[in-house]
């Protein structure tokens, strides 16, 4: 079995935003990314303050049945961009067997055939603030090979030229299920009142311009739950 | 055209819980309840405190249109109980004319055929702590008739009896998507701070006892959003 390098497994605990917010899951969440985002809340997945470890598909399941897999039964693949992992695949494969539902989140700028076999997708293209460049050409041939998977398009925004690009996106995929985030500038941010507070703030402001706006008329705006509840803690 | 009594047109604004959390969406809220919940957050459509106007569906529609429906796309028909209303099909059918979503959240004890129109049906029997007792038999037939609607089950949560009574209708109806929500003790509680401080408390809590719950393998364990941004302000 091919080796993946793994930052973290925990779990159970629930989804925090996107699509199936809410749901009880567990995450594995690989090391490595592609992009270098300004504002990356899990740039330790990249940027070599902690070292993932080698772990087969087999010991990886292990782990999470460890933790809890059996009163779960939902896993969330993240990173980093997890899709830079063709390893993940053999994981994909045996979890489906035991009939675990799984979600994965990626920008969708790699290409991997496991993909098709996850029940949640949110592709999460960055907008400017993030510092990268979105081709847009690569993401429509991406959404052209799902087909007909369940995936979603999530935004997350810190600005009026985020929001600019969530538009120009929600318009190009019309049919595409569509949610935007409010971005969190403070994930330094320790004492765990105060980051929901400031958290609260960004999500009223993002509620009150996207209900003002007539092009995304169909969008959901949610927040990050898991920063609400734990901070910006690692690990829940 | 039949009257409708409405209580509070309100919008657009954002789905704050269910199975379209986060969803752009404007409220009508009508009159009148067959239930009188221990700890109902909108008892002001039944006790009398406040009165309803009796509005016809095309009135109702041009308050929407006022304030805003064309950039929100969405409404949320809501109470009370709004099943009370076999006139709100009027209004259904013409916001399905104009192309609009709706949802519905009802305690699931009576029937209107216009509930077969409905996007988004969210059924919220409601726990040992409401004072209320369900009618199993009466629930089975309502699910039963909704045949290939799209519905969830939505379950409001103070307590251990409460939580027994989820699962109870958990295992029930088990292909039925499950939503549980930290029940809300302080609906009297005017610093908005103060009550979202209390909020995550207690979804804290209550992620803590799902995830640690080997029955609800599935359930999406989800706050109320507009109590968190707003506190227990009315027409938000
Ligand atoms: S794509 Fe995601 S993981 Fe990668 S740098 Fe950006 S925010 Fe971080
Ligand atoms: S069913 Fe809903 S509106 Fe009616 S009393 Fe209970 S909580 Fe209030």
């Amino acid at each position: 079995m091919a080796k993946i390098p793994v930052l973290e497994i925990f779990g159970p605990t629930i989804q925090g935003e996107g699509m199936v917010i809410g749901q009880k899951t567990m995450f594995v969440r690989t090391s490595g990314c592609d992009y270098s985002c300004a504002w990356c809340d899990s740039a330790f997945t990249w940027d070599g303050s902690q070292k993932p470890t080698l772990l087969t598909p087999k010991a990886i399941i292990e782990e999470l049945d460890r933790l809890g897999l059996s009163r779960t039964g939902h896993v969330t693949l993240s990173g980093g961009n997890p899709l830079l992992h063709k390893a993940l695949g053999e994981l994909v494969t045996l979890l489906k067997k035991r009939d675990i539902s799984l979600a994965v989140e990626t920008q969708a700028t790699f290409w991997q055939d496991w993909l098709l076999e996850i029940d949640d997708i949110t592709l999460s293209p960055k907008p400017p603030s993030s510092g990268m460049t979105t081709d847009f050409d690569k993401l429509d041939s991406f959404i052209d090979k799902l087909g007909s998977a369940n995936y979603s398009l999530k935004i997350v925004i810190f600005d009026e030229a985020d929001y600019a690009f969530a538009k120009q996106l929600y318009v190009r995929y019309p049919n595409v299920p569509f949610y935007i985030q409010p971005g969190n500038a403070e994930t330094e941010q320790s004492d765990e009142r105060a980051a929901s507070a400031y958290l609260l703030e960004r999500y009223e402001w993002l509620i009150e311009r996207a209900t003002n706006c007539d092009t995304m008329i169909h969008a959901r705006v949610l927040p990050q739950l898991h920063t609400l509840v734990w901070g910006n803690r690692q690990g829940v």
